[in-house]
């Protein structure tokens, strides 16, 4: 048997399955760190006495597992793990990295007072036309970007929220605080993918055309009336959200 | 004040903002239909009086919004609306669809017994290199592709699961309905985003290198012990899933 390949039963599987394991396996266990390259598709075939043709295909199922990204003159690279964020009745990003050692910072790029969009008023409650603040702010973990989001309340209800938020880092959590709303809960989440824009990637650090996942969420006090919109969007590269349905 | 453009208070807002607000409006109420090209930004820079880079501007936060798609060549097109797929407790996709009125279809694309990879297997509890199905499905919402997956389960506890799965047109629900399992629930789901690999864009008939959501979910019986990983790949422009943790 070839050193590294996990044993193969009677039942066997692919050998290209099988090389994948085996490279998920070094990389889960540290072996290649993120941002290492993987050794050469020749290499490896040399290696596991297959044709190079299996290692790419192995390469390309590690890609599929977000494991790895392949990219042409650089080689198999490993990437690092996302952050995970939990989904739950509660969503405050502070408390779910702070409990991973991650500290979160954030900042208020631009605040301005809008004439409420139809869709946004009726998910808030308030008339047509109501005056919302339209905050967009940035979130770091760990000092990297990770999300961006603009946030949208009602000016009469939050009154001076713009700089709540801003003295507050930009922590909702803190700001609702600040305006004596100690507690507040996740109504309603949306979750999709897409291509970021060019603002976004720059606003990111990524890629423009990379993924992002986008967030539309609705945020409410603990007897749910709603009072907080949120579209953000992540960098697909470092954020995956978790659902736990029975996890609360 | 210009026709089509919402009221506009003393408090103003953007330009850019009242124009993707006012185009977002006439989206939703279906004056134009997915598929169709907006009016071009020289034309309405002079139907609202602007100049046509704050239409630009307006085309992009639509973009953002994920109403409209720009590309050179083709104009700035309505995109349609997303399929909405509840992540509760329990997940079915035909459950989910059906409710919509929207049929869902599947196939069984391969399947093959594996040596079970540590991580599957910690998490469905079996001993590590316990053979598992490694099932490959295609799912259709009204006759479009919208998601693929791998499904992996235990040989020895689901016998002959890759034949009662095509049976049942690949729906894990009355796969498990033949194999005497009346009620299942997720677990946990872990949602990303990422770019589609060039099998993945042929399979879903996405664009190769468009956004796709990824879904690593653990599926259990009622009393929460795990019986099913499947890993799935969304199309993310047909695709979103909604989080409504209050709302089981």
């Amino acid at each position: 048997m070839t050193p590294g390949l996990p044993h193969q039963g009677g039942d066997g599987g692919t050998a290209w399955r099988r090389i994948a394991d085996a490279l998920a396996a070094s990389i889960e266990q540290g072996e290649y760190e993120p941002g290492d390259t993987l050794p050469a598709s020749v290499a490896l075939a040399e290696r596991y006495g297959v044709h190079r043709h299996t290692v790419r295909q192995a390469f390309r199922h590690l890609a599929e597992r977000g494991l790895v990204t392949v990219s042409r003159g650089r080689g198999t690279q490993v990437t690092a793990p996302r952050f995970p964020y939990k989904l739950g009745r509660r969503v405050s990003m502070r408390t779910n990295f702070g409990a991973a050692g991650i500290a979160v910072s954030g900042a208020v790029l631009a605040s301005e007072v809008v004439v409420g969009a139809a869709e946004h008023c009726a998910v808030l409650g308030v008339p047509e036309g109501t005056p919302l603040w339209a905050i967009e702010t940035l979130s770091r973990a760990g000092g990297t970007p990770v999300g961006t989001g603009i946030h949208y309340l009602s000016v009469e209800r939050f009154p001076r929220f713009d700089e709540i938020l801003t003295e507050a880092g930009s922590s909702i959590t803190a700001a609702f605080k600040a305006c004596g709303i100690p507690d507040y809960v996740r109504r309603s989440t949306r979750l999709a993918a897409r291509l970021a824009s060019e603002r976004e990637a720059a606003l990111l650090k990524i890629e423009p055309g990379a993924a992002v996942l986008t967030s539309d969420a609705l945020d409410a006090l603990p007897d749910l009336t709603p009072i907080h919109i949120v579209n953000s969007v992540f960098a697909g590269e470092r954020m995956e959200m978790v659902v736990e349905p029975f996890g609360d």
